[in-house]
């Protein structure tokens, strides 16, 4: 089976970022899994005993508390300052942003409005640091919604731009003023776009990476729409040979948490079938 | 013929509020109309001499200049100050705001956007009080914009937040800020709403207001979608009998700078067909 990659994908610029921090921390705690990526974690602890603690309280045990890339609440982090432990901060940068920019937006009397997963570790880390804070997955949820005069809106990170856009419509006509932070990361937008013209011409499409990851369930869905034969899988061990009977090309992309090891075992895994 | 008015439409606050103002100006010049009603202006200057003087060296000659509802360009209000006129501001307050919005934006370092006809009073006064200005009437004309970091949105008054949305949300997606100040006058909206309604159950449709009002176009353009048959007239000269023949009902509306005395003699005159 032939196998051709998306133009971009996997690791962005944050994951690596954390990835280094981490193998530099040996023997430390990250609080919640470090990216989402169970095989990585799993090689991070086996090789830099890094671990992984899901409570706070789990956490405080260890002498170094390395902070995930898609960021904890304020609340917690507070909660590790007061205990005196080592935090080393691997939040990813782009992350960082949009939490300062509800801070700053909510001293500042604006209403919040955060475009994102309501459950998901980012965006619970980013609404944390504001006061009155609604975060929605889709326009229509707005409908109802009572707004003060000023309203702030940011986006979970790897949200697609054209729904932002939507949302950031309906408050322009709904409110006095809307400021609108564009917090969208390049990198997943970057591999979106690639595997919209990959999906376009291949049989079949392999998204490798975490069955957790968000960016990674955007990446197939953006996939099955011109490649209906699109498959998510975590590892090589996960590919059925079924997928790949009558086709020619399998088109290969992979989430911003995937790391290169993976993605090289699956490619060899299709070459051979 | 039955005649249904419109449930809103005719003279805005900001409309109302210039004629008491030169009302209790007489002797004095407007620069520029006062209002988009040639026939409104007419009874201003022969019941009460207010003055209409098309260029600013005109205007000089008095010793009162009324600024008018759609507001002057920033160097203009200047060169009167400068003169020691006595100057009477009839800007509408909800002109006056994206004035200040524009000034203080700019100040900030923003790239100002401003959606609205280039070439109307509104529009240039507004644009005048920013230093980097782009004025657009559609979405399309932004497409090629290579934009700062930083971008003000705000809109004429009469426009439609709709588009306005659509603009908000271009611009959401290119750039790291868009601060969107929804500066579209309610009136203005009230008065599309109703024709927008009426229009679906009349058998044809009059709207009354000048030729070169902004608002006034806006709402013949929206009662067109639902009656094909739809008029646009000064007064109740321009009416015609054959746009009325084998009809049954008709809506009324009016722009925001229509008098109701030009309404009234429109309505008695299709009545009477």
């Amino acid at each position: 089976m032939e196998v051709k990659l998306a133009k971009k994908y996997g690791f962005c610029f944050g994951v690596k970022r954390a990835i280094d921090i981490a193998e530099k921390n040996k023997h430390a705690t990250t609080f919640g899994p470090l990216i989402h990526n169970a095989k990585e974690i799993e090689r991070l602890q086996r090789d830099f005993d890094v671990n992984l603690s899901e409570s706070l309280s789990q956490a405080q045990k260890f002498q170094s508390v390395i902070v995930r890339t898609h960021g904890i609440t304020k609340s917690d982090l507070q909660t590790l300052q007061n205990q005196k432990i080592h935090i080393v901060d691997a939040t990813c940068p782009f992350v960082t942003k949009p939490q300062n920019i509800v801070e700053k937006m909510s001293n500042e009397g604006y209403q919040i409005v955060i475009f994102g997963d309501s459950n998901h570790p980012e965006v619970m880390g980013v609404a944390s640091y504001g006061e009155d804070v609604l975060i929605v997955g889709n326009v229509e949820e707005l409908e109802h919604v009572k707004f003060k005069k000023k309203v702030a809106l940011v986006s979970q990170t790897t949200k697609q731009p054209k729904l932002f856009g939507e949302i950031a419509a309906f408050l322009a006509s709904r409110v006095n003023e809307c400021r609108v932070f564009n917090t969208i990361c390049n990198a997943t937008f970057d591999n979106q776009s690639a595997v919209d013209a990959l999906s376009r011409e291949v049989d079949v499409m392999i998204v490798v990476g975490g069955k957790n990851s968000s960016n990674t369930k955007q990446l197939l869905k953006i996939a099955q729409k011109y490649c209906k034969d699109s498959y998510l899988v975590e590892d090589e061990k996960e590919l059925q040979e079924e997928w790949f009977a009558n086709k020619n090309l399998c088109g290969v992309t992979a989430g911003a948490s995937t790391p290169d090891w993976i993605i090289q075992n699956v490619v060899a895994k299709i070459e051979q079938i």
